[in-house]
């Protein structure tokens, strides 16, 4: 059989990786596929670069239109990135009866209801394995593996960079900024970092995740998004004395009321398996009712690791292609007549522990107060730490951690915290998940 | 449309918690599958005990074989377990053109190669998911989830109760005895245990994914086979001081020659995540060329985490059964005519580090002689531990960590070393994997 024919637009770090890995592993893929897979045009601002790369074997393009529009191309892989013109080409061909693969978390986390609706008329599929945690099969994991589910929530290390600058403030003691250098330098952090830093690309990912879960459209503007960059060194160094460590999760989480969606520093029991993935390692744990927590575990970044899920889901087109749709799997693994209108909850209805640390004058009488507060707001503390004071200073710093209450329940006194003369500075709030 | 028919074949721990995941989540499982899964009919031999479990239900028969040939059902799940009456009833389903579940890796370890004949020849699938790790979708995630891979080698914390073994000789420094008693009470070693602690169990599971990641015919009867029974407690405890965790692991690697297949005590860095899964809890640790190491973690075993894989199983059958064969994912990953034909290496031609614990006089030049041996051997030394012997006794335990080094050579040297005068024991011998 002739082997299915790929266009490929974008031929970066990703692009580079797929065409690599396509060609290094083209035997074993056969053998696999039952059909042979082969790049037959590479689109490219720099057309020049893109001929390096391929060694002069494909068509080179400069006009991505050209490639989406060709007759004998069957798939097309999206790695350009972004909302714009990415999502014009990917619309485009879908209209032109093409199959899609796309790495694009930003484009299906914002334009994914349009697009797969798009693709459902047409009968065609848009694969998005390396839309999340790179190599890691969770995707398939989420959409196939656990079919006989009720998920419960899914708690995600998402993002390699923020991963790695928390492993290495913690492990060296050093604060945001520092480690934020180390990592540009490192390659491990863009030099506009802002996507990764602010929480945005794991709030893609989780919306993405939260969707297939759970059955409803992708909802990333309901999303709440807070990244690291107020993560003070001390509180790192605090959650430890505590038994937890400082993790960005994306969590997502099946309530009667609703579903959260949230992405945000995260303090975790040491203990957990996921509290130990460290660097620019990815994690995502899963709570379904019959199989309980599981754990998948790679890079969520780079060439290859990404290339790995881009042909994954080549190899599925190309079992898939020619089925009958109702043969495959559907875009969020529920049948599109079949997704929920299941509300996605504000951050003000979402039910979590807090970590508290606040900086009160060294007196009598200052704990009292602040747990009367808590009590009267209905907070009951799960621990306290009181820092000793430093000879001759005046304050000292008081943690407390809660059990579970809705986070307007811990604004209000946090509040009322405040406004106390004895209490110093404003309370640092951060939320605690036991994940079991 | 109507729901598919499934004939369940023993409700026993699985067999319920199948039962009862499917009617649970049958609203949620319908929305993913486009069609309602129905078990239409069980067998047992214990009638009275299944019409209780199914609230009568469902058709309750005595003989499996009423089920295998009924006409009106789609999909057999065979539950019975073992090589026996589970291959004649699992081959008698597939000549009926009935599709096959199972959870039954001794079955297809040993029958594996005639069953997925039988099943091609038939155009019908045998889907296994439950047969490894439980409710973890290795299977999927092997198979189809990182197809881009030429896949270097697994290793795998397989079977539940040996970890929990280990992980109770650890924690409470007990030896095997004591802890397999404990185990027996608590539920997590059976009656007759000898499959689990003797790594028989292990070596069937890795013996699949074996097959799968290499594309070859499965061969447990080439997988060479260790199991926990004659661990010692100090083993544990040194390994413990030399910064490694010992776990029964099911390996498998690629190498030039052929495949490595093994089950037995394995060291392993306690830094790394796999050497931290603690009690029964398994995980499988996969090195692609592309993805790099993915390790996926959850329940091994139980009911409904089992039941998981096996409904899984269910919705892609139920997606898949009328799907041309060329649609669906091949039984052992590759297609059928491009199995490999590569050789599963003997023992002796393992590639391993080793840590050797001896016994011995203490006096001078004793150490001498020992690093002489090895190095005669060309097996260089990668640490030391010299316990310093107790008061007034003239003996003491030297423990040495190896590089790399082909398993017959250690044996050669073990050999000479046991024959000097002043080793005064035979030579613990445990293997030792860097999984990096």
């Amino acid at each position: 059989m002739n082997p299915i024919k790929v266009g490929l637009l974008g031929i970066g770090t990703v692009g580079s990786g797929t065409f690599n890995v396509l060609k290094r592993n083209q035997e074993e893929i056969r053998r696999r596929a039952g059909r042979g897979i082969e790049i037959a045009v590479v689109a490219d601002l720099n057309t020049e670069r893109a001929r390096e790369l391929t060694g002069g074997t494909v068509d080179v393009v400069s006009d991505a239109n050209d490639v989406v529009t060709r007759p004998d191309i069957d798939i097309v892989v999206e790695l350009i990135g972004g909302y714009g013109i990415a999502r014009e080409l990917v619309l485009k061909a879908i209209e032109n009866g093409k199959h899609v693969v796309t790495a694009n978390k930003a484009l299906l986390a914002v334009h994914g209801n349009e697009i797969f609706e798009a693709a459902r008329k047409k009968g065609v599929i848009v694969a998005f394995e390396a839309a999340v945690a790179g190599g890691i099969p969770i995707i398939k994991a989420l959409r196939e593996g656990l079919t006989a589910n009720r998920i419960q929530w899914i708690a995600g290390i998402i993002n390699g960079t923020t991963n790695f600058i928390l492993s290495e403030m913690r492990d060296k003691g050093l604060d945001f900024d520092t480690v934020l250098k180390e990592a540009q330098q490192l390659g491990y952090a863009e030099a506009d970092p802002t996507f990764d830093i602010e929480g945005i690309d794991a709030a893609h990912k989780v919306t993405l995740m939260s969707a297939i879960a759970f059955g409803m459209p992708v909802q990333f503007d309901r999303a709440h998004v807070e990244g690291i960059t107020r993560l003070a060194a001390i509180d790192i160094k605090y959650a430890e004395e505590l038994g937890y460590r400082i993790k960005l999760l994306g969590i997502t989480r099946r309530r009667e009321e609703g579903v959260e969606l949230r992405v945000h520093p995260t303090l975790v029991p040491a203990s957990r398996l996921i509290a130990n993935v460290e660097g620019a390692m990815n994690a995502v744990l899963v709570q379904g009712d019959a199989v309980g927590a599981t754990l998948y575990y790679g890079k969520g970044a780079g060439a290859e690791p990404t290339a790995s899920a881009v042909i994954a889901d080549l190899v599925d087109v190309t079992r898939l292609h020619t089925a009958d749709p109702n043969h495959r799997v559907p875009h969020l693994a529920f049948q599109p007549d079949e997704l929920s209108t299941v509300p996605v909850l504000p951050i003000d209805e979402v039910t979590s522990s807090y970590y508290l640390r606040m900086r009160v004058a060294d007196q009598t009488g200052v704990l009292a107060e602040i747990t009367r507060i808590l009590a009267e707001g209905g907070i009951s503390i799960d621990a306290m730490l009181q820092k000793e004071s430093r000879e001759g200073e005046p304050q000292t710093d008081i943690i407390i951690l809660t059990h579970l209450t809705r986070e307007k329940q811990i604004n209000v006194a946090i509040a009322s915290i405040e406004a106390l003369q004895t209490v110093l500075s404003p309370v640092t709030r951060l939320r605690m998940e036991e994940l079991n």
